[in-house]
Formats: structure tokens, sequence, C-alpha cells
């Protein structure tokens, strides 16, 4: 029975150090490849202005969770402080912590912009191809309230995927205000809103319809709840939708103006965007408060970068802050890269060799950036095996590189 | 009774917040010289050949600590995996993931020259300034079992701290398998191996002699282990070893010549450094396999980088291979760093309009390295409060950059 013998199978060397589902490592050259492209935004986020934060590792769980909703809290790895028995997370998402920090450290009265890069584990696979470790980074925009920094944080996600050499993305864009306030208008209680709310998320337009019409409201509430689902296209969907959601709440409108004056900037600023408007879309909407937005690769559907307004988060961390940002995944980013892999390094293979003019051959190379590998004895010198394509020889008593 | 109403004081907003002891965050611009410091530091690996590898947060237990001794798994945080129900740990160090790496990963036949670095947890504050959290970052060097490994990868230790512009260090050798030899030539059983290893860790001359008066050995081998404490000061102390030592095993002579060639090599590529031998610093003994080597601050004796020889850690992941390397905290390397702190990052501050040829100003000057920041609105004009230095202004019907 080999389905049986299978559950049974005896750890051999070569599974017994198999990583957790999930969790990966990052290997020569890809490692490197994650290091440039690393690099490649934190440059574009110091250009910008966004000043750069290390959050920690782990922190205390209501540190970690406060005001961020129960999927956090699945998502998070508990661990216990041996030296005072508190129970501390390992963060599974980092726009809290820059949050905490904006509030509690910094204390600024003006706008801070932060940005950040740094693994997270989440308990569960999920996501961004089913990592339970991603490497985060994200640029988070603090202390203004207006569209500007709606615009500035899009296109900074947007200039962000073109640093990593990323294929023009296809944007979605919804504003979690324009249910909200339906919701609220129709005063549904928060099981009823819970409800909608997750037959919304799976466009599943029959049960929707079959849910309202069981919700004591007015048809009027129920027609403008009942097209949310419907309303999801090119950004001419936004005229459709203020006739549509006409009557609704003077917010319905004004986040419709928001999501016209975000479609704007970005056919403005980068014209070969596709921009998809999609008012039922409301991910993250426990944690955010006004636009969201997110970045997808034509013809893969695959999710590569989401953000939006999450005002007020750091109430909680003793300052209400008007907050607007995005984040992603670098190893997700690098995945879908354009960008070549490099065949060898290249470099330069110094013989094994004591000679004084050699070691000073070597470190003057080093310092004009070269890569020099030094043979560790006589047999050392397969140029080739070490990635090298050139080797340093001696010539007429002095030391010269030559093609190897 | 302030002591006692101290230990029930309530939570403010104020301290709600803190982070658990030990456990550190980096802010602007402290950050900012990490990622500096790092950048140098990753540069000059791959200058030396180094390839980048980046090991997982979190392994299954038996990965993490096969090999490692019982002070690692103290340190280590275990997690349980929920898809499975497995222990996992957070690594509280990564050259045994890197062993693992090379060993079970990479499977090279010939020499593999690699580096790290990344966050590891310690579920006790210790080393390093009391931090449970470090900065990891190091060096190794597989599949060469001479002393020219050893050679190339405490000069790259000492050209780590270099390029981090750490003050010329003091550097410690010693060699493990002097003691090691010594004790397995006198049949210590494990348990007085052990006692005894304690004592000279300590450097506790009475109880060493007491307790060597106690175990059944010759007076050769008394005399031998009891002068291991005594055996360290300047490079000199090599020739007195070997009167000292002289008759025990010829592994002991073997490790004094490896010491002495070390030294030389040393002094040859550094001559500013100060070297000291320890014949009983064995720190990482149940680690180590050979030469073993610590760099210091001079009147500091804060320990800022340590390192030394590993054979065979790799045997458990399938393969044994000789092994050398070093690992140090970048935290710690920043701390100490002459590298002066940045004043104002400098930049430009743009005005909140919407005129295309700004917006191909700003793009333009991003392009050439500046930063740049746009303000968010007509208000948002304190180019010092932003940390700039020049502001972007239209005169002529051009933008131009003036000084702030």
């Amino acid at each position: 029975m080999p389905t049986q013998s299978k559950r049974f199978v005896h750890m051999t060397d070569s599974n017994r150090w198999l990583l957790p589902e999930g969790i990966d490592e990052a290997l020569p050259p890809l490692a490197e490849r994650l290091e440039t492209c690393r690099r490649r935004i934190l440059d574009l986020y110091h250009g910008w202005g966004y000043e750069l934060v290390m959050p920690p590792f782990v922190e205390y769980l209501e540190s970690l969770l406060t005001g961020t909703g129960h999927g956090l809290d699945l998502q998070t790895f508990k661990l216990t402080d041996q030296l005072n028995g508190r129970l501390m997370g390992v963060r599974a998402d980092m726009t809290p912590q820059v949050a905490r920090i904006d509030a509690h450290r910094l204390k600024r009265e003006g706008v801070s912009r932060l940005c950040y890069v740094g693994t997270v584990l989440h308990t569960r696979p999920d996501g961004f191809a089913g990592s339970r470790s991603l490497l985060q980074l994200g640029a988070e925009l603090y202390g203004h309230a207006g569209l500007a920094s709606d615009v500035e944080i899009l296109r900074l996600m947007l200039e962000t995927l073109a640093v990593c050499e990323v294929d023009t993305p296809c944007v979605d864009l919804g504003h979690v205000g324009i249910f909200r306030s339906l919701a609220a208008d129709a005063a549904l209680d928060p099981e009823q809103e819970t409800r909608l709310f997750d037959l919304l998320q799976r466009k599943a337009l029959p049960e929707i319809r079959a849910c309202l019409a069981q919700f004591p409201i007015t048809a009027d509430h129920r027609r403008r709840l009942g097209v949310l689902a419907d309303l999801n296209g090119d950004p001419d969907t936004l005229d459709r939708a203020r006739d549509e959601l006409a009557g609704a709440d003077d917010a319905v409108m004004i986040a419709l103006d928001a999501l016209e004056h975000l479609a704007r900037a970005v056919r403005a600023s980068h014209p070969h965007v596709t921009l998809h408007v999609d008012l039922a879309e409301l991910r993250g909407y426990h944690y955010h408060t006004g636009l969201v937005f997110a970045a997808y690769l034509p013809g893969n559907g695959q999710e590569v970068a989401r953000g939006g307004r999450y005002d007020d988060i750091g109430r909680v961390f003793g300052r209400a802050r008007p907050a607007t940002g995005f984040s992603a995944d670098l190893k997700t980013l690098v995945r879908l890269s354009r960008c070549p892999e490099r065949a060898a390094p290249g470099g330069i293979l110094a013989p094994a060799d004591p000679d004084p003019a050699l070691i000073h051959a070597i470190v003057d190379l080093r310092r004009r950036g070269e890569r020099v590998i030094q043979g560790l004895d006589r047999q050392d010198n397969d140029a080739v095996a070490l990635g090298c394509d050139r080797v340093l020889v001696k010539t007429n008593n002095q030391w010269t590189v030559v093609d190897a």
C-alpha cells in the first residue's frame, strides 16, 4: 500500500533538513538579486525623502496587535518572554510597528515619511505565493490627510515596481468609506455588516441579493448596497457609480471624487498603467479607512503590492494621525523581475603566493571595486570554478591581470 | 512605601508600548548608519569572493540545534508549527544555518565562500551589550583545512572592522585543540573535563590547582593542564608554551605552530593590530575545533567580533567539511564606529504645484541622485523641518534649484 507507507516514511538525511512549508531561504545568485533590488528600493525611498526605520522582530503582543483586527492575531506567532512571562509576538506586518514609531517614538508635529524592509512571519501560508516568510517592504506617510499624500504614496508604489523591473502593472482602486457609509446609513448591525462584507468579497451576487432581502432596511439602502458588487471596471465606472449611488450620504460622493482624483493623477504620471475601479474591493477593511489600491500583473492575477489610507491607527499609541502607505514582498518582486540573472559574477583569481607585491596588487584591485579571490594553496587554481574570468600572473617581476 | 507601589504601577500610554528588555529598534538617523555599514560590509565580502546567502528566520529545531550544544538550545525561542505541530526555533546563531546550506543545499566539491547578515534573537540578554536581538553578520569558508583559510578569515574579520571605521582592535588568539589534547591525553572523563573547562574560563588559579590535585592523573599531565591558565600574553608566550608543554601530544605542538603562523600573518597584513595569545581562551569550545580568535577594542574590553575553525559541523547535514569563519553584531559595530553622524541629510524641497515642468524637474533631479521632497499643500513649505537645504523655485518660467 504505497499511500500508507508514504505516511510513515523514515526521515533520511536528505529530507530531515527540509525547511517548514512556506519558509524559504535564498541561495546564490538569488540572494544577490534580492540585495540588488533591496538597495534600489531603499535608494528610491531616500530620493523621495523617506527615512529608514528598523522596527524590532518581536514585540509585546499588545503593541503588535492593538487596533489591527483578528486576522493579524491569527497570523502572529506567539512567544513567552522568559524574563517576565509576558507574551510577545513575531511581527506578521510591519505597518502597525511603523505607526507606533511615528506616534510614540518620533512624535513629530509635521509630516513624517518613513520606509522599512524586513522579514515578517505568518503562522499560515497566505497571499504572496503561499509564503509564511515575507521580506516586507513599504513606505508610510503620516500627518497629512489630503489627497496629495495618497497620490504620492501610490506613485511611489509604482516606482517601486519600476526599479525592480517588474512589468507595468494594473492598479485596482477602491475606497472602503463607500461600503462603510452605506452600511452606517442603512443602520446595519455589526453582524449584518460582516455577513454582507464577506459576500461582497466573493462577489456572490445571488447570495448578496438574498442577504439584503432579509435585512429590515429601506429599498433605497438595499439598492445601493446591492449595486456595489457590480460597480467595477475602468475609471468610467465612477460616473455610473455617481448615478447608481445618488441620494447616498455625502461621504460616498466625496469618496467617489477622491477615486476620480487618484485615477487622474496616476494617468498623468504613469500613463501605461491600466486602472481598474472596484467599489466592492475591501481588502484590509479592518485596517484601512479611505482609499485603497493594489497592483497586479496583467494576465497573472498575482497581487504584487497594496496600500491605502489608514488614518488614526496611531491613536492607541497616544497620537491620532492621518496615515497612508503601501507594502510589498521583496521576494515576490524579484521573482517577477525582468532583470536578467547574472551569469558568472566575474572576478580575478590570484595565486596562493605570499609575495607582498601580490598582496598589494590584490588590495589595490579590490579598492577599485574588483572581486578578487586568492587561492588557498597551489592546487586552488581553477578560475572558472570560482566564477573568475581573469587571473593575476607575474610577468617581468610585475603582477598583471590577464584573461583566464 | 514607594518600592511597593512601583511594583503595581499602572501602565500609561507612555510605558505600555515599551519594547521588551534587550529588544531595540533603529530610528533615523541610526537606521541609515546601519544601512550604510551593512552595504560597505557586503561590498567588502563580494570583493573577496564571498557569496551572499539568506537563511530563514525560523527552522525546525533539529536543523537549528543539531551539533551546536546546550547553550544555543537555551538561547533559542521555540515556536509550534501550526501546520503539523512540529517544533520550530527562531535562529539564535546563523553559522549552523550557513553550514547546513553548504553541506545540504550547495553540495559543492571545492571551496565555498559564503557570507550573511540578518537578525538573530536570544531568549536572554548576553554578550554584545546585553541585547537579545543582534544583527548578526559574518563570513564562512568551507572545504579547506589548511592555515591559509584561517588567515583569510581573520584578515577579512579585521577588514570588516576597518570598513565600519571601528578603532584598530586587539586580537586574542587561541586554539581549543590544546586543552582538548591535554584533557584526552590525561584521560579526563567528560565531567572532569567540564569542571576544569569552567575553572579555566574564569582563570581561577587556586581552584584549578585544587581541582587538578584531586584528579587521578600523572604529575606531567597535572603540570601541563595547570600551566594553561598562565599561558597568555604577547605572541612570545608561544615560545614559553613550547617549553612548558614539552612532552605533550604532537597535536599540541601542531596547534602552537598554527598560532605562530596566524600571528605572523596578521602582523604582516595588519601591523597596527595588537596580538594577544591566550591558551585558556576556550569560548565556543563546544562548537570550535581549532584556532579561535576574537577582536576587542583597546581599553574597552568589549568583544566586537569572533571566529575560528569548526570543522565537520556539516557532518550531521550529510557532509563533513573543513570550516572556518567569524561573526559580529552590526549594531555593536555601528555603535563603536568613528564614522560621524550625518547632520541633516540635505535635499531639495519642491512646492505643491501640479505644473508638469516641475514634475519633470523632480524626476530628473532624483535620477541624478538628489533627495527631493515635494510639498503636499501650499502650507507645506518649511524646507528646514524637512531636512532640505535647497528649494525648487520658478523664475522666468524655469524651475531652478536655489539655497533654502
